[in-house]
């Protein structure tokens, strides 16, 4: 059993990928207009809800802040493309989606996640082939992000975004040879933000996929960044600008 | 024996550290302006300086550009925190250094010297406990960064941080807590950034010390981040406002 406890990851893990949850626990006598959402959608989504002691969910999770709201889940579940696809057209403006080209390092791709969901991105789509993928270690290092974010695997990276690309998203991609700066490069549009694999970047048929290519400047004598290191910074950016706008 | 190779990385890594360097192998019959600075410094320094056939460095280094300027390090040495400050009181403006309040984890710290190099701080410093500090693991992990900037053990990092205080640097800590974010913050001015351990943040003594408290809004259902991607994230931001300046 996967518990995810605390009222803003319960709400976002429902919003999210609903299908994931098995059941919600709310702290009895808490009328709290922030948990009228969740009940919103476990009605909804036919997800029971239990009310119960606040003390009997602290027994079940020591040390543990939850708010009196837990979410169970039973397993990891991929989102699937077309799903997401149907919930990318559905979101209001300002969305954001993750696209890992062949990433290979578990430690990045938990860490990306974890970026990905701190910063309210709306979905990772990771390769099935050549990639890693949601293990036991990527759900224990992400802090449980995978929960929180539609994670969708596909056979085709480039077919994949050129459908994203026709559902109104851009496609930007990521490469320290590039001569945008993100500093420069204007991020107030639905977009996918394409990291590419750690040692060979992004793939030429990905590539070709992306409307533009923008870089983070070097300043120093190491020209290339980490991979997760380098999400969080476009991540940032990306909110910085929506944030002043 | 540990061989630093390209224009960039020597030069820097003379600027940066001269006493890590035991020689410099240039390229015969290159007479580019750009060496200018790295033979100048190593005749100040006493550093042997031997023109090698182009060729022969490529033997020795197979598939690596090395644009004719290669440095032999002979071992890791740490910075004296009393040469640190003398160095950071001869530097131009826009100093920044890290100092990192008791990281434990090596990915995270190998990741950050990466970083660090990258945007070009001036330094990194650690606590001489309870920390990671630069082992086999840290210097394969961190691209070499080790070499490119000086890495400085202390004592007490809340002294060590009034020291630099008084030299004119503003210390400024981060938390997930403060209120005050890091695209509102300005960021122009010699600075110590300082991040906190993984799990416990920034210590009590050391918070005393700071001047300011800065965060990283959150934006989605985890509302912390990898240290290593923080510090990504305030270094880039700190270069956005200076670039833009």
């Amino acid at each position: 059993m996967i518990t995810v406890p605390g009222i803003r990851a319960v709400t976002e893990l429902l919003r999210a990928n609903p299908s994931q949850v098995k059941e919600v626990w709310l702290a009895k006598g808490r009328t709290l207009a922030r948990l009228d959402e969740v009940i919103q959608i476990c009605e909804k989504e036919g997800i029971p809800v239990y009310f119960k002691d606040s003390k009997d969910i602290s027994l079940l999770l020591p040390k543990v802040n939850h708010q009196g709201a837990v979410a169970i889940v039973s397993e990891f579940k991929y989102t699937s493309f077309d799903e997401f696809v149907k919930n990318v057209r559905s979101q209001k403006e300002g969305t954001i989606v993750i696209a890992l080209d062949h990433i290979t390092d578990e430690g990045n791709f938990a860490s990306i996640l974890r970026t990905a969901v701190f910063f309210g991105a709306k979905g990772v789509i990771i390769p099935k082939k050549r990639s890693v993928s949601v293990s036991a270690q990527v759900l224990k290092r992400s802090s449980g992000a995978c929960f929180y974010i539609p994670i969708v695997k596909v056979t085709n990276m480039a077919r994949a975004l050129e459908e994203l690309s026709r559902q109104g998203l851009w496609i930007i991609g990521t490469s320290p040879e590039a001569k945008i700066s993100l500093y420069e490069f204007d991020w107030d549009r639905d977009l996918v933000l394409v990291l590419g694999n750690e040692q060979k970047g992004i793939g030429h048929s990905v590539q070709k996929v992306c409307h533009e290519i923008v870089s983070i400047p070097v300043l120093g004598a190491i020209d290339s960044l980490n991979v997760a290191v380098s999400a969080g910074i476009f991540l940032s950016e990306i909110m910085r600008q929506r944030l002043k706008g």
